[in-house]
């Protein structure tokens, strides 16, 4: 019964809780997008010294991960949350473990540079990889720029945006694939940069999961395996009926 | 204030929905087991139809995931779990995330079978791909037994497991890398055995994963980020811990 009593103070607690996981995923995210940054820019400039920054600091994001998952988790105990403030919370869950994993696939493509990166790379498969370095690199942005906003529309760019990224990787995968056909002295190396794409790639995956726990979170609706086209409708039925309740209640 | 009086029938139902929730998770593991073992028996024998299957029936796991899911927060919206009850519904909803992408890298050996498996494999890659597979089933029996019986030296074992999977991992990547340097055609053919050995290293990490949200079920502590050695000593300190407070109560 207390409980009613201070409700208007819990409930302001509470939000500024909330407040402060969502702080955290995006501060976790920006660590991230850092990691992801300066393994491509080791890779491509064959900076081996820069690799062992980004290998060092991953720890970081792991700390991170592993406090906002409990702060999430006594949320849940403590607050037991409804409705938004719960999906919220499952939301945040889902979207640091995806962090945390690309927080470790920029961790693999420094471990590259340092372990197996003999020589430098050519310029063209340089141009490739610092383009599909940008590609991934704007997907992640635009999944945590959705996040600070909780915004669909974004996010949903986003997923849209998946495919540039695979269809570069697919280049870069023929080209490379020419290259140690050509020269199979070349293998290893050739071999390591294709790892390298592959976690790229793979990045890109992982950005458009948080996408997908953003329509969740907004919507209520798991399209994980949705396609895209039916995604958006439902996306755009979902604003139609909520403006058509914005005038009803006017 | 009701509640209170039906709180035995409230706990029973309670319990009643946990339990289905864990035989859900078993009825999923043992459908990405199934499909595994035959994305792998479809690449060693170069048996597209078998492979077609596979990648037919992966909505299978993906319904699963969606269901799963949902009763996971409809159970934390509707019963407000507390300590081990909650620590169960966070543990299973990353298992199943985790399950989840096993079945995808399943698919994805099977697409490779479909797409680009002109030739069959020769007979030493062969034998090496299925001893690979065979590693990567045991695991993933395991971490579900040990998820059936909430069990942490099982988990444990798994997560031990992982390294022979990483070894043999490394020893196929070598010879393959010979196959492509000696026999450059064979280059297109032989990424694709590759990229499914790759698969399935994966597929072991992802199984260390659920290994390790065992342990937190039990234990209240994430080890994702901790060695193998640390967390093993915990555990034995835990289990003393519990025996001596056995002994008290006696």
């Amino acid at each position: 019964m207390e409980r009613l009593n201070i409700s208007d103070h819990i409930s302001r607690q509470f939000n500024e809780e909330l407040e402060n996981v969502r702080g955290q995923v995006l501060k976790m995210g920006g660590l991230v997008e850092e990691q992801m940054a300066l393994a491509v820019q080791a890779l491509v400039n064959g900076d081996a010294e820069l690799a062992e920054r980004v290998i060092l600091n991953d720890y970081r994001i792991n700390a991170l991960d592993v406090a906002i998952d409990e702060e999430c988790t006594r949320i849940v105990a403590r607050r037991q949350p409804a409705a938004t403030d719960l999906r919220l919370v499952m939301a945040v869950i889902k979207t640091i473990t995806d962090l945390e994993r690309i927080g470790d696939e920029a961790k693999r493509v420094a471990r590259m540079v340092v372990e197996h990166l003999s020589g430098s790379v050519n310029d063209e498969v340089r141009q490739e990889m610092e383009h599909m370095g940008v590609l991934v690199r704007e997907m992640l942005r635009g999944v945590l720029d959705a996040f600070a906003r909780t915004d669909v529309d974004t996010a949903m760019a986003v997923v849209r945006a998946d495919r540039k990224v695979d269809a570069k990787y697919g280049a870069i995968t023929r080209q490379l694939m020419t290259y140690m056909a050509e020269d199979p002295r070349s293998i290893p190396m050739t071999l390591n940069i294709l790892w390298a794409a592959r976690a790229m790639e793979r990045i890109g995956d992982r950005c458009q999961n948080i996408a997908e726990y953003i329509f969740y979170l907004v919507h209520g609706r798991d399209i994980r395996h949705t396609s895209i086209e039916d995604a958006e409708l439902e996306h755009a039925r979902e604003q139609a009926r909520e403006r058509e309740s914005g005038q009803e209640s006017e």
